[in-house]
């Protein structure tokens, strides 16, 4: 397979290919995934998330550059808000990305949150596990919304950093709470702002609060990426934390193996009982039927199982 | 059945265990769904979705008390970013809505976006379908969070208002981009702070550029929650744009039917696959050989398919 072959050689352009092959489930996708699949698992994968505002994308572009001064390679997954109005990524935080472009060492790719079959989740594992595959170590995985799927994704990365900012309002900061404890690591970014110090003991309480089923309390580490201050020991604490006990890389290793496992199995099903069940318009003529009340969904599904089970 | 009867009564002790019962797929929960189903429709859906910070939680205050002031019983589906920390729905905001609790006509329920078997869309749409069957007209369905998911199941709703607030960065703004082509209305809210003026301007421009594909430009409407101004003139343009022509219900609904028959289907599919093809601890192992790259998902996959389908 030549593809693979150049992938494992390191060819960005290769490994821009196959994510496009596998992310629209071209022929020769699952093939690729199967043989890329045993070279995978090398890569340590940084998950970033947080409120908007908190200059997350700044951030990753500060610890790309200090990954690449310690000559490793580089891969990024920023999971963007999708728009038909904007056809994609649309911040323009992404064009500072570009000082990196030239660079092979570092392979920048968004991914949408709309439009994957079977889910941004799956998604994205294949294209950590494409860029694992091609070399590159760290790969960062960032997230601008923070809603249950973006969630979801980055949860399943070897090391978390939430990222947090002084001064934003409490209506803004409850977002937090569902990336409260899925935090391995807290950044308090723009930390240069009134109120870094405030934000630091706020967390530190709210951590101490959380029962911890053994789970040590998170680091918490404050930076000012617009002047790069902080971020080599952003990189070392979450690159610590990823090889150390507490690091629970096995742990993740097996949840991710385990949704991503669920995310396959269902997209497949759903595909193939759809296409046995419901071929031409018949899936169509069942909308409508469900739409106007004349059958009920839930004995609707009950005729397709009956049909597609074994 | 006696819920059923207590429900469709008006009950809202029946109501909530409904919900419950429907939420937790207890025994039960299919026929119940199966039952309502015939009574549901009436209801006329409206989402409310946009920037954290916006004040939509107030606004959906306001819009509770003005719709009780025309006599009508209110549902409200709040989808909340839910954290192991504070089970559940954690705004203070949220304690403002207590105004309401002692008043039968108004029906609250919060859903987490986490733990919800066959995804938060699937939950919701049963929540609504009960609150509809059980009298409540309107049914507002606010999100919290901006991600996909929420964003999925507030673009189901007959009308879709999208609240933004004047003053907010570019970065946070920027949220919007995903939910700018859901909007069926805007809501400019906190609208006596300085730029409300130059947001409208602004969204105006941004929704001429839209091709439209025959949708009508949304319109724009401000209010100043806290003080209860503009609140009357936003429930009567959403009901209004909701009985329109424009207002497409029609199309909505196939689409939410849709889009709920392949949830219940993808979920069953799912559940009925792992009961069958690796029943007690054979997913464990199968997950165990992924984490360990012993085998691939993709093989791991087509072994369960060819297994469960007929």
């Amino acid at each position: 397979m030549e593809l693979l072959d150049k992938l494992v050689d390191g060819d960005p352009r290769a490994l821009a290919r196959s994510i496009t092959l596998v992310e629209e489930g071209l022929k020769g996708a699952d093939e690729l995934m199967r043989r890329v699949y045993p070279r995978t698992g090398q890569a340590t994968v940084i998950g970033l998330t947080g409120s908007p505002g908190s200059g997350k994308s700044s951030l990753v572009d500060r610890l790309v550059t200090e990954a690449r001064s310690r000559d490793r390679k580089v891969g990024v997954v920023a999971i963007d808000p999708s728009s038909a109005f904007s056809g994609g990524a649309i911040l323009g935080d992404r064009i500072r990305m570009q000082d990196h472009a030239k660079d092979e060492g570092v392979f920048i790719r968004s991914m949408a949150t709309r439009g994957h079959l079977g889910g941004l989740s799956r998604a994205t594992s294949d294209a950590i596990d494409l860029m694992d595959a091609a070399g590159y170590d760290p790969i960062l995985v960032e997230t601008v919304g923070v809603g249950q799927d973006e969630i979801e994704v980055v949860r399943a990365a070897d090391v978390v950093a939430v990222v947090l900012v002084p001064g934003m309002g409490d209506d803004i900061q409850a977002i937090k709470a569902g990336i409260l404890e899925i935090a391995d690591l807290f950044v308090i970014n723009k930390a240069d702002r009134p109120g870094a110090d405030r934000l630091q003991a706020e967390l530190d309480y709210m951590m101490s609060l959380i029962s911890s089923d053994g789970k040590p309390k998170p680091e918490i580490l404050q930076t000012v990426a617009v002047r790069n201050e902080g971020v080599k020991e952003l990189l070392d604490g979450v690159l610590r934390f990823a090889e150390s006990a507490a690091g629970r890389r096995r742990e993740r290793r097996h949840e991710r193996a385990h949704a991503r496992f669920l995310a396959v199995l269902s997209e497949r099903l759903l595909a193939s009982a759809l296409t046995r069940a419901l071929p031409d318009d018949r899936l169509e003529k069942l909308v409508d039927d469900l739409a106007e009340r004349r059958i009920d969904p839930y004995t609707g599904v009950e005729q397709v199982m009956k049909q597609v089970l074994s």
